[in-house]
């Protein structure tokens, strides 16, 4: 195996990228623009391959190495089809691995160890690792998924100031400040909805987390429902040995105390970040030669 | 004012028109293509004419008179912003008179009388006219509105579907058809519904009512959160001497069963569906010259 290899979060906002020596140290890191395998995958391998070059670069080494290193790349999509495969076929390292934000999340998050990741941003989803095998659920989108997402309880939220307005369920500070922003219109409201993606709900998400601390009764309704959502997710997926569970992504902190008891008690810090998790991959790769850990 | 008028129910699926004579009886009928005047306002405004075209030589009469005879036109949208004026002053009738297809829906359902009309179709509405006042609430569209639409009841199946294949919610004979249809692969019905618009949501509103007619869990679940949501809108527009609820749209038949006991003991058979409200309104404006009834 070689001296160096790049571990790579090829994320929906943006790349990172980590150079390592054969220790595992991270020696240099590099960002750039976002990969989206499924929708953009022509400007996704652009941009994993400007992260590691930046990355070489930052670690003071020739940005061409790219072409004689390893890397691992983890990626939303890469299990979908032949994604996966195409990615690890078009990219220029010496030898490309190619698996899911999942994994390297799971990996940044637990180490080595068993236990269960839930992770919480503009999406929402869930993984788990047993005896050392892996395994999903959640994550299948805006429309009919994330029930614990940003999006949702924003999407949710909208739904429920228009139901205040009509008078057809109550009213709460909440709802008033929303229809206010406004205008009190609703068609302001629905016009919003119609021309917004799931992050544009998203931003909602604080807001709603704000009233329900400030006991709003429909913030906390709200609440409730998406972490009632979480309790029957991580439930699917607990087993009695599970020795923890970590919350990711932005809205970790928020739900925290909205948990079930049974599984607070479980909670712990994440070890690391995804980039960590491709890390700690990569060093696998260049430790073991093909890692057996996709 | 003349011998004879048009009353158009300008829908978004089809327009049809009705040409009356001075005592409000219909002499001819036409129909044309759809009329949406918020997303094709050119195509809508052919689509009306040509409808009433059509009646007026089905009626035996030239169809230049178009541009002799007083209108009434009913169509979605034409409360919203200037677009009803916009069309008012487009169309070539001698007269046009552009309401609301709630205000048609209305007049076709009642008549004179008060009373209230829940629509459930591939959306859903609701509106009353109370002492010759009416108003309406709902609505809203498929993303954080109509929820006893059928686009809903769709959505909400393949939500249930995907959260029994990940386990996390108990399975039924329905949620394995779905599963069953898209190749048990989660993907697939994500996809779906990533491709869909609300009308392809809606086609799986009969099998939920179909499943739940068996006792499906799954499928009686959705449709009593669906019919709690028209009990809540009836309550928020109901009054005690509120003479009469009627259920119009291709689900209004399903859910009649699953309303609450209070509301089925209004209900009452519509008098006349959209076109005859029109066709109503249009003897009216002939009998009275400028209505008040907008």
């Amino acid at each position: 195996m070689g001296q160096f290899a790049i571990g790579i979060d090829g994320g929906g906002t943006s790349c990172r990228a980590a150079v390592i020596n054969g220790t595992g140290q991270v020696l240099g890191t590099g960002k750039a623009g976002a990969a989206n395998i499924l929708s953009d995958l022509e400007n996704s391998l652009i941009n994993i391959v400007a992260a590691a070059r930046h990355a070489l670069t930052s670690a003071g080494l020739d940005p061409e190495q790219v072409y004689k290193l390893p890397a691992v790349i983890g990626t939303a999509g890469a299990n979908v089809g032949s994604y996966g495969k195409r990615v690890e076929g078009a990219l220029p390292f010496a030898s490309s691995r190619v698996v899911t934000d999942a994994t390297i999340a799971l990996q940044g998050a637990l180490g080595d160890a068993d236990g269960i990741i839930g992770a919480f941003g503009t999406g929402s989803v869930y993984n788990a690792r047993r005896d050392g095998v892996s395994w999903g659920i959640g994550g299948w989108g805006f429309v009919i998924g994330d029930q614990a997402s940003g999006a949702r309880l924003g999407r949710d939220l909208l739904e429920r100031a228009l139901l205040a307005h009509d008078r057809v369920a109550a009213t709460s500070p909440l709802t008033n400040a929303i229809m206010a922003e406004y205008g009190n219109d609703p068609e302001r409201v629905v016009e919003f909805a119609h021309a917004s993606k799931p992050k544009d709900f998203g931003r909602y998400a604080p807001i709603v987390f704000d009233y329900a601390g400030m006991n709003d009764p429909v913030a906390i309704d709200i609440v409730k429902t998406a972490a009632k959502a979480i309790t029957e997710s991580l439930d699917a997926l607990l087993w009695p040995e599970c020795p923890s569970i970590c919350l990711l992504g932005g809205l970790a902190q928020a739900y925290r105390p909205w948990l079930d008891a049974r599984h607070k008690a479980l909670l712990a810090e994440p070890k690391g970040d995804v980039l960590r998790g491709a890390v700690e991959l990569a060093a696998k790769l260049l430790r073991d030669g093909k890692g057996s850990w996709a």
